[in-house]
């Protein structure tokens, strides 16, 4: 108990989230979250720690580098949460006889990668998943990919953009150009950077990889002028029908995505008025589970960018500025009146004001105004002596410095509208 | 990629919350964070992992060994989180002059202990705390005190008592009767069980200690007549003010607390409605946040018995019943139809109607029905041709079996008001 802290710090690669912060992200969440349920997603959660069994030759060989495990006190291998598919995998077979034919979930949770840590990217982060398992049709894409859209504009997003692709185009538009050393996913992965390196790189890349230059600009091409499949037709349609505006969801026959797993649709959220990246994607990959767990079970969602979301929303102005957690500080006026001051906070409580007390009796009330200022409290109320007299509560805006003498219902009228 | 599972199960001591439990979980949660707020209290989230010298030698001995440490590839040692006050001790240090005056924090994360796992008691289970750090005025120990019951009212417990103690009381009732051998702290943790074993075990317990019978009754005896401070009697008077029902809060001489950091006020929820253990207690711990981490700074708080809570409030049938994530379920009769099913589920979902739609163009109503039912989704909606002819839509009562032919609007009405 009497061992003092070296120097006061996190690990590299981990962040502390003071309360400023924290509100932000948990604005996201609850924004995201409200859109999931309406959606009929249903939440989920599992362990922070596995059998490192679990996790280890999931991912390939060069993510097993990046599971954090360790023996335990009983020998056990554990590995502490990569990802949400391997454990929900292990969940759609472990309780496969509970769960629904359709099994709707999301999946909110930190995990933990032991990867060099740089400019945003964190070895604990916060992975957002909505999925839907046991269902291959048309329908279940249109569900993620409009749940996914009302998502964003339930953050406030003005613009939202959905490009979408299906990998059985891109399969077949590629598969005349594979060869003995380059395999359709490898292409995809060259096409996958198209909007990030441009044209030029890519195709140097593809001779590269050992395509000759007249193939590898033919490959481009063909891409471009791809014809969309029927089942991605009714994928938007079906989208559209559940809400998705006719403008914001576009056929990206380049689209390409970078992971091998994906079977079919695939798709891509773009926020047209941040540029740092994409903040989601996701797809169809109907034989992963069977992959990863052995149940055989189609499925399709989204994994969403959750830091990056939160950046977005507060570049752009669209998370609620609340640099406290108070609307309103109740100062002690003196401990003579002390109850009216309790009576008050307690009113202003029951009431929905979210309110601190100042929590002390005897400090001069300039004191406790600055004590709010610095806090960022917006509004301070007094009773003193003089407003206890005649039953009303003197309200200090903190910003303008105006302040006004009202009754209760006033009050908390005012601290209500103006948060 | 190819691996297969072996046996799908989690660690020993380790949970699953499928949607049913989770969707509990969060509701106790969110139930609790509506009054933190309220209080003033503002969220902290601190890493899952640290540094295992952090952690280590802060617990005691005995604890020592329960905390997970491991060494990661940079050779650091790296421990779990074991509790939320010691990294909050670190955060106290570390953001020294970020951090207000009053530093009110609640915290709710999940926490590691390598414990014997056994009935109630689990490896990785959730903390939720909330402190008020850098006030030793005794109206901060009401705003915890106050803020603790109003949470406990939230959820809807009807019966919520607080038993209130000050240790100061029982540190000078206790004094005479120490010696080299019993401490005041060792006399503490034998009173603390008077409730759990009575008070002839306690005596017992006493005398094995080294007291003579005599000086063991005179003990238990001189506790249950002790007279309240002044301290306690301002704190207690506060919390009334602050809305504890006068009824609701008592001055328990003989409540004692096992944890030996406490300096001052000492205080525990107990429900009579649930009699499986306390769901939370606290005080004030005026000296343990200098020990921890070097920065001398009083402070007072609760830990609440989290998994208690969702039990308690579970078994008095406070949550809500909801066995699936939506409200209705709208069916698809068949592709034809398929944009009315669409612009169903999109306006109910605009209107705030938890809606999942049936993910398939070619199924009988009838298995569509069996679905819902099977899911315990309580109503399901039909737009068919007869339906779309007369712009209505056809719910039906799963429970009841009851249906009707309404429009939207009623529809809407309907589902908002019987979720």
């Amino acid at each position: 108990m009497t061992k003092k802290m070296q120097k006061p710090q996190t690990l590299k690669g981990f962040r502390d989230f003071l309360p400023e912060e924290k509100r932000k992200r948990d604005f996201i969440i609850q924004r995201i979250k409200q859109v999931f349920e309406l959606f009929g997603f249903e939440p989920l959660e599992t362990p922070t720690l596995e059998y490192a069994g679990l996790l280890l030759g999931k991912y390939g060989d060069e993510a097993d580098k990046l599971v954090y495990t360790f023996t335990d006190r009983g020998k056990r291998q554990i590995g502490l949460r990569f990802d949400q598919t391997v454990p929900t995998a292990r969940i759609l077979a472990q309780y496969q006889n509970q769960l629904p034919k359709y099994f709707r979930r999301y999946q909110i949770q930190n995990v933990f990668r032991a990867d060099k840590p740089q400019k945003g990217r964190f070895r604990e982060f916060t992975q957002c998943d909505i999925d839907i398992f046991g269902s291959s049709s048309p329908l279940a894409d249109a569900e993620i990919v409009s749940c996914t859209y009302w998502a964003f504009k339930n953050i406030g997003f003005k613009q939202v953009k959905i490009k979408i692709n299906d990998r059985q185009i891109l399969f077949e538009t590629l598969k005349p150009f594979t060869n003995k050393t380059v395999d359709v996913f490898s292409l995809i992965q060259s096409i996958d950077k198209l909007n990030k390196i441009g044209a030029e790189a890519v195709i140097s890349e593809l001779e590269n990889k050992g395509l000759n230059k007249n193939d590898a600009q033919k490959v481009l091409k063909e891409i471009g002028q791809a014809k969309t499949s029927p089942s991605l037709k009714s994928i938007i349609e079906a989208a559209v029908g559940l809400g998705v505006a006719k403008t914001d969801i576009q056929f990206s026959p380049s689209l390409a995505r970078g992971l091998d797993y994906y079977t079919d649709m695939i798709f891509e959220v773009v926020l047209p008025e941040y540029t740092a990246g994409s903040c989601g994607g996701g797809g169809r990959y109907d034989k992963l589970i069977a992959q990863l767990g052995g149940v055989d079970i189609p499925a399709v969602g989204i994994a969403f960018g959750f830091d990056r979301m939160v950046e977005a929303a507060d570049q752009l102005g669209l998370i609620p500025e609340q640099k406290s957690g108070a609307q309103v500080l109740v100062t002690v006026f003196s401990p003579e009146y002390l109850t009216q001051s309790l009576q008050l906070a307690s009113r202003l409580r029951q009431a929905g004001v979210k309110t601190e007390l100042y929590p002390d009796t005897n400090v001069r009330l300039d004191k406790q105004f600055k004590y709010a200022n610095k806090k960022g409290i917006p509004r301070v109320a007094i009773v003193g002596p003089e407003e206890i007299r005649a039953n009303i509560i003197a309200v200090k805006n903190m910003k303008t410095g105006e302040q006004e003498t009202i009754s209760l219902e006033k009050t908390i009228e005012k601290l209500i509208t103006n948060g």
